[in-house]
């Protein structure tokens, strides 16, 4: 049976998922964005940034997140940015297809990580996602862009938005380029922390 | 002691809380956008829409935001639209003081609702509003605009927004125009219903 395809992000609470430029990457708002993710446990172990960190629902979230995810997808700007801040061994430690223009071989790092380029679309990245997965779920990393295309197309199956006490008033917007016409959540889960409350819906389409 | 300023609005997951246009304010989104409280004991009651009606956490929160409310604040663009909808006796059951340019003699309706046309701005406003509210609460109301201005003056105390599983994809957005650099909100309670998840925040402002 196949897994689920999913998305879970941090949106602010006026709808961004990003500042406008990757410089801003490091600033205030980014930080308050995901201020429920960084002092986790396993987010710390999967930045290599030593032992320690908080336990508890954030942390389970982040673990649960990371174990049922058997492969990635992203978009090409999203591995842009991030080979720059990812450590020697990338947290994914599992496939990774990126969405792009252009051929690439792939890209193998440590620890379980190989970046694949796929140039013919979204529907070839979820199949071969699918079939590295095997009976794991594959996780639509991001960027925005990218969550809106699978959304719209009808392949995202499940979206977990942990929306964060912070106000970017500009940057990337989560569900601009959304069909609002077509595109059907249905609240299926929440559940709140102190630092943020996680929101998932099941995705469908309507007719 | 003067009681809490606050504002209690119903925000689409893409954050709109208002379709573009007022014609479609029975349309689909609205509705799915409202689902969570048209059905509850206390709006039907408000709404002079008879007996009946579903009792649960959903009325809970209704019922306790009317109670806790002495005084109403809104735009004059809300009571414009609201005019034609609301019934014989308006569903504020308290003063309600209107922010416009055009001066206006007191319109008293049945059943404890009084709009006061206040000409001489926000603060003024506030000030009416907290006077008449005794030791109860000020809401401010709505629209989108007039929770923006009371926002970014530091005048609002606690936001609360109840995000419901709907993209609008167009229409008016409730954090359009705020001040992301001062309006810093602090999550407080977050509590979920089958139709949607209300997060309260404290709103205060970054020096």
């Amino acid at each position: 049976m196949a897994g689920t395809v999913f998305a879970s992000v941090s949106m602010s609470l006026d709808g961004y998922v990003a500042p406008g430029s990757a410089g801003e990457l490091m600033g205030r708002q980014w930080m308050e964005l995901q201020a429920w993710v960084f002092p986790t446990r396993t987010f710390r172990e999967r930045l290599s940034m030593g032992a320690g960190g908080e336990t508890g629902q954030d942390d389970d979230l982040v673990r649960a997140t990371c174990e049922r995810t058997g492969a990635n997808i992203m978009g090409r700007r999203m591995i842009d940015a991030g080979e720059a801040m990812w450590p020697e061994e990338p947290p994914f430690r599992s496939p990774v297809f990126v969405l792009t223009h252009r051929e690439r071989e792939p890209w193998v790092r440590a620890g379980g990580t190989t970046f694949h380029f796929v140039t013919d679309g979204i529907e070839s990245a979820l199949d071969q996602a699918r079939e590295a997965a095997d009976d794991l779920d594959v996780r639509v990393s991001g960027g925005a862009e990218t969550i809106q295309q699978y959304l719209n197309a009808g392949l995202l199956d499940e979206l977990t938005v942990s929306v964060s006490p912070v106000i970017f008033g500009a940057g990337v917007r989560l569900f601009d380029g959304v069909d609002s016409e077509r595109v059907a959540p249905e609240q299926v889960h929440a559940q709140t922390s102190p630092r943020t409350t996680h929101l998932t819906y099941a995705v469908s389409q309507r007719e």
